[in-house]
């Protein structure tokens, strides 16, 4: 009897093993023969472009999608509305560095999201730190009155890309406060991007309301070695006129779409991207290509007629870019609807070639997703590890402590080509790279409702 | 006594696991810091271009790849005389599409390598095919004073899309053949290209003494995709005038330099990519990316001091598109010259992501490639398989039989954009990616320098 039993288990085994091996074939087979991701992109980076929070182009970005999730027929569409900050760049954006021999230099600048206007036009020495402790450590005599230029390069020598960027992050995230702290009247980073090139990089900037608050850009890469190289050798005054402002807090949405689960339907598996942006190039790659990934995981899902166990549910996040606050509503949201949410999976790395998950959750969950690597090696797949799941995704550990989040793992190499800067747009992503994407994703949700 | 060795065994795998480590990330390190890879092939593509075996342009980058190798120091540069054929585009290339209106569709076309000139323009009705066997099944009537239009697309479901251009490889082969054995007046081509764009990707053809030449071109895939759709509601002819000619065997080289091995000074390892690249574009992926990664492999391994074993050879092979004279003519003069050759290693995939290497050789150097991956896993490799070198490194093996041959193998799913075409140049390479392949290739010559 146990013999039967045990060859009955590893028939079914193989069974079942043979038929996710051809599921999974199909999900690949649409993606890439059948797939709407590249369109529906080229769509909502061309017709509504980019998609700053609290924007004209974010609000059309919200009817765009609904009327797209709903064009698919899913079992259920609806808007979250949530509260979001509303920050808008100034039309007239400007820098110049001015040398000794007082001649101009323009530069390429975009003031860093969150921070306050120049009160005209803001003109002040140039003093540079090449990393946040070297300003920290300095006196007030070096910085008062000054303009400080943080001139931090990402680590090009670190494999992934993602670890160079943590390394920068602080000057961007914290420089203006800790500026501010010695006397600066300003400050300039140097655009957290891995090329040295003439795009600036924008991002999100923090105040404090212990400090004065000061105006903060950032300048292109190739504009920092050039003010660089020159205060090697003479004074320099930097000129900016930034016209940005916080226009507070207005209503917007998180657009959801689901495919209930026919055994459990109250338990949830989450997949999403935000669908907004910063406010220079198209969001293409950030996240365009999230937003994407997660609509065509669950359109293909549907399109192969998969009748999920659980409540499959594609969310768009509004403001992970500059507030969180489409996945901080969403997670207590889900949680006082009284739903179990048993796992979710985020897309925010961009639109490139696959190589795998991160698992930010317990044990047994990271056991299943190393588990998978068989399965998805066929599709170049490899790296199934432990790591971060997603910023919007986050707040559901709160939550639903032990649900596991699965961040996807794109390659990394040319992300901080894009990140943030004007060169975002649906050009620089690839079709098969994104579609790839989509078949990754829609395999992960296809094993998390088989196996959870 | 044993347990003493064996802890002195242990003790020296230990440390040499950790010094290959070192050695590892100081190769990295270099690359990606103090790199000359991507300056290198900025130069090859703009102050040389595209470089046809026999044109100017490959004379030029003959002279120019020498004065480079002999810049750097090697022990050796030398150049190798080898005969390659000069077949030269005409100025005056163009198609069009007439409609039963007879109106005219101007079409991206481009003569494939090898194919002779038409007797002025050539106008015929238009066959289309799928696939070359469909052709070959075709009557006499059907063809016969025709232009053959075959349209078979890559097949975009496979993952790695070498394997689909290997499906599609006949069509531009042997499509010509076929064609004129049934009576056709000329041939066109669907591009071997991934994306629906309007880049026409050009590539060797073949004729047979007993079949009639007649003209070939490929068309773009969009295209051919708008002629097909032509084609289901209406007749249609094909206009085309091709101006090229083949100018018989002219002389050439491989560029080749070394450095000598302390050990083993007569056993060889070559590492290598072809230097000639089609007429189009700047031969930037292919294989620009692939003689720089050579290079760029033995200039780091100077740069680190590192002594050699074995005599490291970097090969800049000439006339892989359309003859392999170089490569033919290298295996034989390493055999005349009665050199051990231990192994080699070809980059002529692309400048992308790198992905890991193929092992074309016998068991135990596949396993001891497969015995790279721990140490090579930090730096996001994972394929360690059994697979083909290259085409200039393959003649070696009818005359060094068991010889190992290493094919690099980059992520493959942007090289069908760019291949034999307009828009393989310089533009489309990242220096990450580039530099990443150059670290990844000079590790690899480290392993097998240092275990064979």
């Amino acid at each position: 009897m146990r013999i039967l039993l045990l060859l009955l288990l590893l028939n079914f085994s193989v069974f079942s093993q043979q038929s996710d091996s051809a599921f999974i074939r199909k999900i690949y087979n649409v993606a890439l023969s059948e797939g709407h991701a590249y369109e529906n992109l080229r769509s909502l980076c061309k017709d509504i472009g980019a998609r700053l929070s609290g924007s004209a182009e974010a609000e059309m970005a919200v009817e765009w999608s609904k009327k797209l999730f709903e064009s698919y027929g899913f079992d259920q569409v609806y808007l979250q509305p949530v509260m979001v900050p509303y920050w808008k760049r100034g039309t007239t954006e400007a820098g110049w560095i001015r040398t000794s021999d007082k001649l101009l230099h323009k530069v390429n600048l975009l003031a860093l999201g969150g921070s306050i206007a120049t009160d005209g036009t803001l003109e002040a020495d140039v003093v540079e730190f090449k990393h946040l402790d070297e300003l920290k450590k300095a006196t007030r005599k070096q910085v008062e009155n000054k303009i400080v230029f943080l001139n931090q390069p990402m680590n090009e020598q670190d494999i992934v890309t993602f670890k160079a960027y943590g390394g920068c992050y602080a000057i961007r995230g914290y420089g203006a406060v800790e500026a501010s702290k010695l006397g600066a009247k300003g400050v300039i980073i140097r655009s957290i991007g891995m090329p040295v090139d003439g795009h600036p990089h924008t991002g999100m900037m923090n105040y404090v309301d212990s400090v004065k608050k000061i105006p903060a850009a950032a300048i292109s890469t190739s504009d920092a070695e050039k003010l660089s190289a020159l205060l090697k050798t003479q004074k320099a005054q930097f000129v900016m006129k930034l016209n940005c402002q916080d226009y507070g807090m207005v209503p917007s949405y998180n657009v959801i779409a689901e495919l209930k689960g026919t055994v459990f339907p109250n338990r949830i598996i989450t997949v999403g991207g935000h669908l907004d942006s910063w406010d220079t190039g198209e969001g293409a790659h950030d996240d365009g290509a999230g937003v994407m990934h997660s609509l065509e995981a669950l359109r293909i899902l549907k399109q192969l007629n998969y009748k999920p166990k659980h409540t499959l549910r594609v969310v768009f996040f509004m403001n992970e870019e500059n507030g969180n606050q489409g996945g901080e509503n969403y997670a207590r949201w889900v949680k006082d609807k009284g739903e179990e949410h048993i796992a979710a999976i985020e897309s925010d790395r961009g639109g490139f070639a696959p190589r795998g998950f991160h698992c930010d959750g317990p044990e047994d969950k990271l056991t299943f997703l190393k588990n998978l690597e068989p399965a998805m090696r066929p599709y170049e797949l490899h790296i199934f590890e432990k790591g971060y799941g997603g910023v919007d995704i986050s707040p559901l550990k709160k939550h639903f402590p032990g649900i596991p989040l699965f961040g996807f793992v794109p390659d990394s190499q040319r992300y901080f080509d894009f990140h943030h800067a004007p060169s975002d747009v649906f050009e620089n992503v690839n079709k098969r790279e994104l579609e790839l994407g989509c078949a990754a994703i829609a395999s992960l949700m296809y094993f998390i409702d088989q196996q959870f």
